[in-house]
């Protein structure tokens, strides 16, 4: 299956580590994932400081070659929220909690242009060690690290 | 990984199947899938008539061993929407988009009980012939037939 994701991914922490890793397993050994990066400048909007897209690009590729996924993959730049899930031909938009809105955006946006409609998978937030949320802005904080588990 | 999906499934027209065959793929061949089926009583407030419990169950079964998954799977008798699905250890929550707010409801009722959200699957309407979606009632007016072929 064909499979789309997007985000910053920066720090990659447990959460974005299940929506990439969910993204290969709901494409299969012989499918595609295509991986919307948001660039420098799209990033720039977060409250935190955020790693140059290289960087993050670099930490994406190498969780991708740690598990040995065999999908074809790849990065697309990401300018705005919707990246080229409104045009694409493809069959799954895996989403967090917090980005489901856009994800239902884009689908009546497909419609409104005559594509089909997407299935939508959304990832429940993965849990810190404190049961709150495994966030880029807490790590950040320096309240938990990258696996949830707390900074004391 | 462990899936729930629910439903009447009836008649099993190619929105059930797509829902059926996603939640075996969702599992895995080592998953488990456990399907809560409408009781008659339950699906008696449908606006048409419905086949038996036991008529659907055996339609699900049929469906099952024609595509030969090896996950495990079991029925469950649902009562009311929610079924097992509050209160299960269980992974994915495949909802179509008509349900999908009844699996937005599960994840704040097992919140507020302490236990961890479940991913959700939303499934996109399956388009009959038309462009508009196949349902139960379109075939039980006899518009279309199970796989959304219209009827003239």
């Amino acid at each position: 299956m064909r499979v789309m994701v997007g985000g910053t991914f920066d720090p990659l922490h447990a959460g974005h580590r299940k929506l990439l890793a969910r993204s290969f397993e709901l494409a299969g050994p012989d499918g595609e994932v295509v991986i919307g990066l948001t660039t420098d400048e799209f990033a720039g909007a977060k409250v935190h400081p955020v790693h140059t897209y290289e960087e993050r690009l670099e930490n994406i590729r190498g969780f991708i070659r740690e598990h040995g996924y065999t999908a074809a993959w790849k990065v697309e730049q990401l300018v705005d929220r919707y990246g080229s899930a409104l045009d694409a031909d493809f069959d799954i938009l895996v989403v967090s909690e917090e980005t489901f809105p856009v994800a239902v955006e884009i689908n009546v946006l497909r419609r409104e242009q005559g594509r089909k409609k997407v299935d939508l998978h959304e990832i429940s937030c993965v849990l810190a060690e404190d049961g709150r949320r495994i966030s880029s802005t807490r790590i950040y904080r320096g309240e938990i690290d990258r696996q949830g588990r707390l900074i004391r």
